[in-house]
Parts: C-alpha cells; sequence; structure tokens
C-alpha cells in the first residue's frame, strides 16, 4: 500500500497475531525488494508459526533464489497473464511465459518450496490462455494456481466463470481487489466455483482500493454459509494492531473492525437495541473481540437521553428531562456532535446542579519552538492554589509534566491515551482533543476543543483527573449514594459512550 | 450514522450536487425527528431539482403528516417486516402491519404522495409474510416496494430469493448495508433477480458500517454490465463535498474515492502504469473526475526514484542514481514513508548540491494557554535578518502570522491549506503538519514532522514559502534554464507525488 512500511518488529507481531487468528499461509513480503525485507522475511519465517510462511516472487530465477536465501516455505510465484500483460509490460509472448512458467515450478520444487503460480490480471485476461497456464502450472509440480483479478475490475459472473475453469486442473486461490467495491463478492463468487483458498489483507490494505478484508471474508463465511476459517474473536485485536502498525487509521464505517460497526445513535435504532441486542446487529459484536456503542444525536430520544442523563447522576423530572432533550435536539440541529461533555453542561444548565470540583486549571502558559518546549501551570486542588512548570518535547507535553508536578502524590495518575483529531482548513481551526487518565484501575476520558491545542489538552487532562478524584470522594463518602462510575467522561474504545432514545427516526 | 449530524445549508448543497449527477431520488431527511429537520427538508424541497425529493416516514400517520408539511414529493414508509421486529420492536402482529400499512399507503396517496413501503428487516423476515406485505402494498396503492437488508446480514443468494418474489407484485428498490462487506454484491444480486432502484448513500456513510455507497454502485454497473447511471465524472468532487460536510474523512482505501483508489507505489506497479495507463487501474481515474498518483516508498525501482528526482532538478548520474535508491530503499526498510523532502534531503546529501536558501527560519517563540496566543520569529530573508511577532487563535496561527509579518510585501502568499493528521498515542508523539503556500498561480507544499506542533507547522511554511521565491526566482532568471515547477513540495490534493521505478515487486 502507498506510503505504508512495516518494520521487522511490526511484521512478526503481526504474523503471530495472524498464526494465532489460525490464518494458513503468511506470505511475509517480496524477498527482491531489499535486503531490510529480506532480514524480515527471514524472521517471520524463523518465528515457528503454524501457519505456511511464503514470499512473493515474480517469474525470474533470482527472486526464487533470494526466497530460498529467507528460508521460506513456499512462494508465490507471479506470471503475466492477460495479454496487457505479457506484451506489454514483460515484453514476452504466451508461450514464452509458459516456458518460462514451467521451468520456474520445476525449479522452485526441486529446491524444496511449496509453489502457488498467480496468473497477474488474469480476471482481464484470455481464457484459453488460462487454462493452459494453469494446466502447464500444476503438470510441472505447482500446489496451485490463483485467479487474480489485480485490477479490481471482475464481475462475481467473471469470476465464476474463470475459477470454474482454472479448477478443473486443481486446487485454485482468489486474490481479489475492491475497486469496483466487490472485492468480497468476488471471494465468495469464486469459492463457490470451486476455489478453497484465500488472499486477504487485515483491514483491506493494499494497492489502489485494496486487497479484500480478512474479517470480513471470514465473517461473511461464517454468517452467510456456515463456513468457520478463523478465530473470530481475535480480529478486533489484529485490526487495531494493523492500524496502529501502518498508521492506515480504521475508517469508521469499515465492516466487522471500524469504529461504527457496532454503534448506534438513531433513536428508534438504539431503542430496538435496548430490547433485543440482535435488532438492528447482523452478529453480536463480541463476536469478533468487540463491545456495543451507544451514541446520542439529534436522532435521540428521550429514553436515550435519560439513560445518558443516568449514567452522569443526573435524575431530572419529566418536565426536566423534555428540556434537555429539547436542547439536545437543537445542538443536532446545528450539525453539531453532542458529546457527554456538551450533556454534561446542558444537564447542568438546566438542573442548575454545578459538579464541585477539586480540582481547576486557573491559568497555563506554554512557549514553543526554542530547544526545551517549557510550560507553567496554576491549579486550584481542593482550597489550595499551587503552580509548578515543566518540560517536553513539545508544549503540550511540558503542559502536562507541570499539571502531574503541581499536582504531586495527588496525581498517582497516569495519561492512558491522546488523541488528537486530523486537522483540516486554516491554521486557526479548532482542535479537537481527547485525553483518558487512568489512576489504579479507573479511567477518565474527557474531550475538548480549542483553536489552541496546548490549552484544549491540559483543560482535558485537568478535567479528567478532577473527574477521578470526585468519583474516588463520592466512592468512599458512604454506600448506596451513588453509583459513581469512573468513565464518566467518554470512552474512546468503544465500549460505551451514551443511551439513546425512543421517540424518533426509525431507521431503513 | 452515529455523531453525524448536517446543517440546512450542507444538505442543500449535497442535494444539488446529486441531482447534478443525475441520481433519481433524495431521501432529504426524516420529518419526525424535529423541527429544524422539518424546515430542511422543506428547503431541499423547494430546491427545485429534477430530482423526487422524499421524507423517511414511519408506519404512523402523525409522521406522513410531517412528511406533508415539508412540501416533499413523496414519503419512504417503513413498517417492521421480521417477526423481531414486529413482535418485540413495535410490538403488534403480521395482520396489524398488513391494516395499518393499507391505511397508510392509501393515506399518503390521497395526499399526493409518492410513495415507497420498505420493509424492515426484511432479509430476517419469512419470505412468505414478506410476499403478503408486497401485494398488499402493491395493492393499496404504493409505488414500489423495498427489500431492506437493515442489518447488512444477507448472502446474495438470500438477496436475490427475496426480491425475485417481491418483484412479482411490481417494481422493487433495494436496500443494502456493508456489514459483511456485501453491500454491492446484494445490490447486484438484487437488480439481477428484478430490482430497479437502489437506496445507496455517497462515500456509504450510514448506520454501522454504512450503507451502500452510491459511486461504488454506479461505477460496477457501468463498468462490469455497461449499465449508465450517473454522470460519473461528478462522483469525486461529490464524495468530498459529504467527507467535509459530515466530517467523515474517506477511507484511504475506499473504493473510487479514497486518497489511494488511483495511487501506485510498488516498483512494478508503477513501471506498467508509466508503460501503460489501463495496466494497474480497472478504468481510467478521470472517468469519476479524478487523476492519477504515484508515490515512492520501499519498493521504488531506479526509474521512479530518477522522475521523481527530475521533477525536484536533480539531475544524478548512475552512480549517484545507484546511492540515491539504496538510501530510500534503506528508509522504507525502517518503515519511514518517503516523501519529497526526505528524497531531497537524501539527493542533496549524495549530490553535494544544497539548494540556496531566500528565506530560512532562526528561531521561534510561540506562548499559548493566555488571552492572546502570541509568537515571535527570527528570519533570514536574502542576506537581512528580520524579527516579527503575531498573534492568532493558537500558536501556530500566531507563528505564521509572525512569519507573514517578517516578509512584509516579499510575502504576498497566502496559506492555501494546512492540515495535521491525527495523533494518537501520548503527548510526546511526533505529530505530521502539512502546509501549501499559494503565491499567484503557484503553491507549493511541504510536510514537517515534530513533537512540537508549531515548529513543525512553521518551517514548513516557510520552507513552502522558499520554494515559490526560489522557483520565480529560477523561472526569470533566464530561458532554457529549468523547467521551474511550483510545486516542488508534495501537492495535497493527489495530483502528483513522485514517480516509481522498475525493479522491484510486482503486484499479484
Amino acid at each position: 500500500m502507498p506510503g505504508v512500511s512495516l518494520s521487522a518488529d511490526e511484521k512478526a507481531e503481526i504474523a503471530r497475531d495472524l498464526d494465532a487468528a489460525a490464518v494458513d499461509f503468511v506470505e511475509a513480503g517480496s524477498a527482491c525488494t531489499s535486503a531490510g525485507e529480506r532480514e524480515t522475511i527471514s524472521r517471520v519465517a524463523g518465528l515457528g508459526l503454524d501457519a505456511t510462511v511464503t514470499s512473493f516472487a515474480r517469474g525470474v530465477r533470482a527472486d526464487v533464489d533470494h526466497a530460498l536465501d529467507c528460508d521460506v516455505d513456499g512462494v508465490n510465484l507471479v506470471v503475466p497473464a492477460s495479454d496487457r500483460h505479457v506484451e506489454t509490460k514483460v515484453g514476452s509472448s504466451r508461450e514464452g511465459v509458459l516456458e518460462r512458467t514451467i521451468e520456474l515450478v520445476e525449479y522452485a520444487r526441486d529446491h524444496g518450496l511449496w509453489v502457488e503460480v498467480l496468473g497477474e490480471d488474469g480476471s482481464r485476461g484470455d481464457l484459453e490462455f488460462l487454462d493452459r497456464l494453469s494446466a502447464v502450472s500444476m503438470d510441472a509440480g505447482a500446489h496451485r494456481v490463483c485467479y487474480c483479478d489485480t485490477v479490481g475490475a471482475a464481475s462475481p459472473e467473471r469470476t465464476a466463470e474463470v475459477v470454474s475453469t482454472l479448477a478443473t486442473h486443481g486446487p485454485v486461490s482468489v486474490h481479489t481487489h475492491d475497486d469496483l467495491g466487490l472485492a468480497n463478492a468476488n471471494v465468495l463468487a469464486g469459492l463457490n466455483a470451486g476455489a478453497d483458498l484465500v488472499h486477504a489483507t487485515v483491514n483491506g490494505v493494499g494497492e489502489r482500493a485494496g486487497n479484500v478484508a480478512l474479517e470480513e471474508v471470514a465473517v461473511a463465511l461464517e454468517r452467510c454459509y456456515g463456513v468457520e476459517t478463523l478465530d473470530l474473536e481475535t480480529l478486533y485485536r489484529l485490526a487495531r494492531r494493523v492500524a496502529d502498525a501502518t498508521g492506515v487509521p480504521l475508517g469508521a464505517n469499515k465492516a466487522v473492525v471500524g469504529d461504527n460497526a457496532f454503534a448506534h445513535e438513531s433513536g428508534i435504532h438504539t431503542d430496538g437495541t435496548l430490547k433485543d441486542g440482535r435488532m438492528y446487529e447482523p452478529y453480536p459484536p463480541e463476536t469478533v473481540g468487540r463491545e456495543r456503542r451507544l451514541v446520542l444525536g439529534k436522532h435521540a430520544g428521550r429514553a436515550g437521553v435519560k439513560a445518558a442523563l443516568s449514567e452522569q447522576d443526573f435524575d431530572p423530572d419529566d418536565d426536566e428531562l423534555d428540556a434537555i432533550v429539547a436542547r439536545v435536539k437543537d445542538l443536532g440541529d446545528r450539525g453539531k456532535r453532542v458529546t457527554d461533555a456538551d450533556l454534561r453542561a446542558v444537564a447542568t444548565d438546566v438542573l442548575g446542579k454545578e459538579r464541585e470540583r477539586r480540582v481547576e486549571l486557573l491559568s497555563l502558559s506554554a512557549t514553543s519552538g526554542g530547544d526545551v518546549p517549557t510550560a507553567s501551570v496554576r491549579l486550584r486542588v481542593e482550597d489550595e492554589e499551587r503552580t509548578s512548570a515543566g518540560t517536553g518535547s513539545g508544549p503540550v507535553d511540558a503542559a502536562v509534566e507541570a499539571v502531574r508536578t503541581a499536582l504531586g502524590p495527588d496525581a498517582n495518575a497516569a495519561l492512558e491515551s491522546y488523541h488528537v483529531d486530523a486537522v483540516t482548513g486554516g491554521t486557526d481551526a479548532v482542535v479537537a482533543v481527547e485525553v483518558t487518565m487512568r489512576r489504579g484501575d479507573r479511567t477518565a476520558t474527557v474531550s475538548a476543543a480549542d483553536a489552541d491545542i496546548t490549552r484544549a489538552s491540559v483543560e482535558a487532562a485537568v478535567d479528567a483527573l478532577d473527574r477521578l478524584l470526585a468519583e474516588e470522594a463520592e466512592a468512599t463518602d458512604g454506600p448506596g449514594e451513588v453509583d459513581a462510575r469512573a468513565d464518566g467522561g467518554r470512552t474512546t474504545d468503544g465500549d460505551r459512550t451514551t443511551g439513546d432514545g425512543s421517540d424518533a427516526d426509525p431507521a431503513e
């Protein structure tokens, strides 16, 4: 995938996770690329995985030799299969390709390798030539051939036609891309036509629109056809690891592993989900190692808002609840996402209940650009005013350090996670920050937004700390008071945002 | 979609774009949601679009009345169609649902509305009941019924089975979700089974894994089956508008409209693409209003690196080129994305060619957190040292203002765009910033990364300015010197990054 490059450590970790998920084959890289790539492939090959570890190889002997140097179990041998690739790219002829393929399959087999022959751009190739290529590959000793929709251009019908032809010669794999949004459809068509192995990538990363997503294939096969392939419960962890390693974030709507895949907002959706978890979900989120999320928004209903308020210890009467719901919908109408902080602000205003703050940020100053980014803060902690300074790798880091120093032993709290949304626009754009602080087994997550990233970050961190301390105090004030929740802010890992309602916007 | 809420202006602009793309129906919202939503729907209904404008409506008369208040052309009337929805959600019976549906279809028709009846959760419903629901709906005067895979749980086979049954009663629409990565597959299966209208959303936004993506359906139908539906050339502009309005970024690998959908990195891919544009693309990017992108990386080959260097006015001999290619691959092996700035640094080092800088940042100081974020900069401009200060909405904004002030008339340059990648991790994480400056009809884009966001932003802005001035000077130094390019850095809008090579890593 353009712009993505994994270190040897990252590849080894991902390979271990794939093995744990019960993936049968791991293509660890392309041995011809560079010495560094070969080191990485050797490392994966030496992990002792149950999976067969392979290297990608072009149809040249040097590539097979490079693969052998890495001590892999096998090669995915790519040869051109469409006339465009045979003639324009490689400058060869159909007969030339067939001869070279036979020679290389025999060479690889002679050296003890498992061999899969991939006919590149096969989906746009001539069926008669694909048929011959498969026949000679299997005759030469290949273990299987692979139907490649290299540019993601095929329909399910074309996929079925080619795969059923290839399958007359032996085991067939399918390799599909998502350029037309049909990667998974073509996998199913191929399997239905006789294929029995699927090339896939975690999260669907890959060239252009990507390869078919491993998690989508595995879940669709199990849910639609009862075909078990992988240990589905490991899929979300795997997806997170690959997203972190590649730096390619999971799209909000990405099937199976996206942030919203098990999130519910609109009124009837959440209302229905509260009545029966299966109402608006194709399968339980726990199936793939996840949890359900409920999100407030402009479609929020009374029941959802009430549930969200209750989680924040607000107990409005009917009139108060009406007033709060109206204001939440108004925020939604203005195009605003309603966070827990927004809801808290609205409720506090309507109910006149001001949370008593134990820690408050009085002032902040941070400098950056020089050698040592430096910050100072002035905090009120209970009734005491404290001032402190800190340094860090940047102004935010310095300011958070200053807060920690100012709190001293009270700040037996760690920064658990820090997230800044991408900013696009001008340098005066508002930056949204989300900070999670941990103290023992409690966490608090708070979002803040400001054109000044330092101020937003520190305000969120201090607010999170304050919530942790407040709820600890409540928990020890006496039994039966409130069921103090540590995650009074918004949690980041998808396990809960807010409940939702009953009286608006069903979805089709 | 959870967390997404569009303003009236945004909805109106999107509706106009949908109309321009030749979409036949625009569901403008759900009139029952709130007064604000009704205002928005009325606004869209009053735009005078060619498209039929509808409102979503539940199976209650008040919803139809709300839709009538908005003066829409029609309603998408949703009634429960699976036993889970009939009994658990609505607390009704099959007979009750049939009676209510007849009553509401007649009511809506009596009031002049176009009516589509959607059987919610139909994909999990009993086929005999779906058959009856469709029959009574059409008999009562509905214009069409819609097969709804509400939770994205159906296989293409199930979709075909249900749609072919419903189609015996009249026109059928298909409404699919992507929870199993099969949204588009199910659309095609449905159309093949007799449906003739598709419910889709731009970029596939929607509940959970989203609805089927409009652009994927339109492109797949035209490319695979020769069925023309929309004006495809408008699709990318539409996708950008919806991404901006919703705040839901386009996934890198999103089919058709993602950043990488027409990007090429690995050696053979770009080599092949240079020989024949169709080599690794399912269709020309211009089809959907886009351009091809070539990206350098660890798979870069000699040809690609040479092309990229040439675009930056470097002309290495063979040995020098070998040295540069080796170092680019080394950067890739270490997991680093190779930007133009990286390539320039490597080439400068290897060739000993130091670009003469006209503007240089000597020092920077920015404070934030207080009332007025303030910054000062010290710049060298030609041989003169200049110092200036500025204020802004945050430290970055203040520092960029200080740079503009320091340059005075020389800085007849505007900040064209500013982008910060999302940050996840600790407060000491490196922040990647991309700045585009414009001066007349020239733009320069430069990326920088630093744990200090202010420093990264200002360095990128100053470097971009310097490149603009340098290339202007070159352009006026005399003809035939070099073909000075304004976009010497990396361009953000996908039209070019760098060329790529010939000798590594073909892809399947």
